[in-house]
């Protein structure tokens, strides 16, 4: 046992196990096994531990569920960030709220269209953690391209109108600080910041879990843009192996079902893990019982 | 307490939660919240678990893995079923092989085409539990075209020959009594067993887990068979949220990828709550890590 291991404990951590905890997805949890535990920390919003974990590389908590794992956050951010981004024929000026792990970032910087990219973080914490035990996803925030805050991505927003082709909105679940970002007014501030053919996606839950609160984002979503569509992609290690995306445009034209825009075969293998312009389009088709949720509202 | 939850107790049940044990995914494990044990014995072949879960229904358990619960068992046997039925012209007489909790069963009638569907399980125990605690699936036993054996279902298909329009080999994992089914010889088998233009679906575990054993599978069905692929459906309580299936097919002009058959909406969307003609094409749509495995064999 290493000093750090010795210096830590969680109480989600016991007996060399994680165990997830969140009422938002009652009666099920999900259980990595823990090598060491790397970061204890309770921040000015939320409680944050890192560990690393025996087979899913090193983990991100926040309130006792689990953010990313090297292993597989790759499908989440790369789905999270292409789906817009391969829908918006020239995405220049792009905003992340949330996603202080990185990841998003290094997705979008991936597209040679854009020329600044912009993060709005609510907890300087997670942006530290994470440049110490997510390399891989922090890397980003030292590119030229990319300028990050620390702040309340609701107030951001209220203070920038028409101005972005893409705003990635890459939060936690709508039970603690990022529960503002799944609201009605929240979306409206999403109409006013992007441009006027702007379009924005955010991490929209799992519709084995929350088609009611899917269904209800949908609906006002669909009062605000003229087109709203979601989205899936599967990942093992959030809740029942999947997570959505609400995606909306102000420009009517666009079919997010099919890529405006894609990378040669080569360049998209090079560049991507899980993201291909056919798994594109088939994050659109839902199981019946999806379809019919979303329409009874 | 009732009468019956006081008489069992069941090593993987900790303080009224589950929580899964196997070897064949190391380092993670999925945890549901029990109500109440309903049923514990040592079958011939396997520990045999049934509980009832506080958000999943009941669930039932072999050698400590999940092999169904009542709220998303739909998924798996729509899509192990129907993906193959949809890919056959004419499907008659009809094989399954495991399956014993008559979920396949159940998804075969819906076929007007089938005459007759033989379902061979190695564990009476799994048909008699299930038939008790699970009848939503098991009610298909006693539909007049259904026939249930007992017995290996390695051997009933060495005994026969050149009969099958379809195959549906709905096994546990290959780490127990189903171990056989995932190998060379089997698909030897199933390849005899099939009339000329018969097609084989089998349960194919998860990409995010066994990429080097779906592509062995893969491999060697690609020697046997002219058309081989692997689809997958997402599901919650199967390790890592989703489960694959290898299909195969004796009819080189079998394409998999749009099923040639297909209900009406009106009809698919009464008889199914998962599948539909646009989920079976984006079952065989595959994240590029995956391309990528398969491809290297």
């Amino acid at each position: 046992m290493s000093d750090s291991q010795a210096a830590f404990t969680h109480p989600n951590i016991v007996d060399g196990w994680f165990y997830e905890t969140c009422t938002f997805w009652p009666g099920q949890k999900m259980a990595l096994q823990v090598d060491e535990i790397l970061h204890v920390e309770k921040s000015k919003f939320q409680d944050v531990l890192v560990f690393k974990s025996t087979t899913y590389g090193n983990v991100l908590v926040l309130d006792g569920a689990i953010q990313c794992t090297e292993r597989d956050e790759f499908s989440y951010q790369e789905m999270i960030t292409h789906l817009p981004m391969m829908s918006h024929p020239n995405p220049k000026n792009v905003l992340v709220i949330g996603g202080g792990d990185g990841g998003v970032l290094r997705e979008v910087i991936k597209h040679d269209s854009v020329q600044k990219v912009t993060l709005c973080d609510i907890d300087e914490a997670v942006i530290r953690v994470s440049k110490k035990y997510l390399p891989g996803m922090a890397a980003a925030f030292s590119h030229p391209k990319v300028t990050a805050l620390v702040g309340d991505g609701f107030e951001f927003m209220k203070a920038h109108k028409n101005e972005f082709d893409v705003i990635i909105t890459d939060s936690s679940d709508p039970v603690g600080p990022a529960e503002s970002l799944f609201g009605v007014e929240y979306y409206k501030l999403l109409n006013d910041a992007l441009n006027e053919t702007g379009i924005a996606c955010s991490q929209g839950e799992c519709q084995w879990l929350h088609s009611d609160l899917i269904s209800q984002v949908l609906a006002f979503s669909s009062e605000i843009f003229p087109v709203v569509k979601y989205a899936f992609t599967t990942i093992p290690t959030y809740p029942s192996g999947q997570i959505g995306f609400t995606l909306v445009s102000k420009n009517k034209e666009t079919v997010f079902e099919k890529p405006l825009r894609s990378w040669s075969s080569e360049t998209e293998a090079k560049l991507c893990r899980y993201y291909n312009s056919k798994v594109h389009e088939s994050a659109f088709v839902l199981p019946t019982f999806t379809k019919l949720a979303i329409a009874k509202k």
